[in-house]
């Protein structure tokens, strides 16, 4: 199942559901800027891309992430985690599968899944959030139907 | 008239050629990280993407940039211009429209214009390279059949 | 003549202002994350490296940028320009050397050159910007007392 | 006690090896392309952070990253992590704390604090790595004098 066209212009994202894995795809293109002197994309984009994970699964959840901040509530990292098994060179295709594997009133937890175009799996990681007041930087209990769009995406 | 399916994983790239306008148009998302504390993407950003239009400049010219590097060469960036005029934020698209302005043997020009969803101009920009030796780093002479691939998309 | 200890922690920034030159300094080192698969510095970090650069001049000028944006006032790039002579490698020292060149109740221009350890000019560049108020990100004419406090670092 | 002047110019790096605690300590500032729309510095840039750091214990240790490359060693990252305490905003100043928790044959394990100017901890996290030959890309064995000088960082 394809996303509308408007949700695919960065990175087509496609939604899997399947009885096993329920993830939102997303695809980006090793950027020459990403790469370092080794000849490979640098660790620290992995994180950018779980980043543009989240944003189309927030995206395929009906509730884009600029929605949750217009609310007024943000949705602060406070922890990640990331395995590298195989690199990711200039030009390559990469595709990230997010999913959530937490979505609580005050913790979320997301998943991702870093495969190439055949599908081999080169990075596994993990990010943990809080939500805060935008504006006083509290915490907040999330709203039960942002906690109710992302249930859809539970693995 | 749109890019092999594999062409298009990052930027779903298009290319226009009628006889005004001869560009290569790529699609981008602003990234959280691409944001600032302004609100906006970070002006540094746009340099980034006129990388990846011309990118997608070379790929659609039949000799992709990856191509050019195995066969011993690397074009380096002598000069960069952009003017901003009007932002982008977080989760706007970005289309990037490349063309090439110069394609001679010593010297190569890219201009940029950056537009959102609507056909607005956001930003334009410029790129001058040189073409030099990936091992001594010393200028060389293009090749010729690389040249005539930028031809087609002189402006 | 050397700014005080917490204003040198990020790159050491030295205040230059003889008959000739009149420009702050700043040092930074080529990050790992800096580099590409050229082996040098991507050409996009020197415009993040100018922007050190302003920091600084703001902070030697006697009002920090962290204290215009308290007073409600964005200093906006709209334009840019870098030429790039000689490259920069990972872990070298970066010297920028900024100065005003144009300090008006609209504008701003700011001139910059990054030399090695020995001296050498390896990029010029400049940049202007406009004043807008944070909020309305409308255009406003700037403070008298900053811009008086720019008006030392005129070159 | 303070590293030679050439060591210091990026982040005069500190070293601090009483009986409970031995690291090495970096200084950057935040800079305005490292903040977010959240208004602090984007997560991903610990990261970085924490690559600086590294880069500061190598030379400490008396033996720069850049001569490791220059033996035709890589140290490739294989896992990261990092726990987010509390936030830094532009231009704060980050203390970064490294020091080696292992130091073997095969792999090596760094630790990173990151502590602001009064000394609080906003950050926490760790990185893995594995030596590889840095043109096959096969793992290697470590050069014993080069696990000797990291084992000065030992915590």
């Amino acid at each position: 199942m394809l996303l509308p066209p408007f949700a695919q212009s960065n990175s087509s994202a496609v939604l899997c559901c399947g009885s096993v894995a329920r993830f939102v795809e997303s695809r980006v293109r090793v950027r020459y800027k990403e790469t370092d002197q080794m000849g490979i994309a640098h660790h620290s984009n992995y994180v950018v891309w779980f980043e543009i994970g989240r944003t189309d699964l927030c995206r395929a959840s009906g509730i884009p992430y600029t929605e949750i901040e217009r609310r007024g509530r943000i949705l602060v990292v406070v922890e990640i985690g990331c395995r590298y098994l195989l690199p990711f060179r200039y030009d390559d295709e990469v595709v990230i599968r997010t999913s959530a594997s937490q979505a609580a009133s005050r913790l979320m937890r997301f998943e991702y899944e870093l495969v190439d175009a055949e599908g081999t799996v080169h990075a596994t990681g993990f990010s943990r959030h809080v939500w805060l007041d935008r504006e006083t930087r509290k915490p907040v209990i999330a709203d039960t139907d942002v906690l109710a769009a992302f249930a859809d995406w539970m693995r």
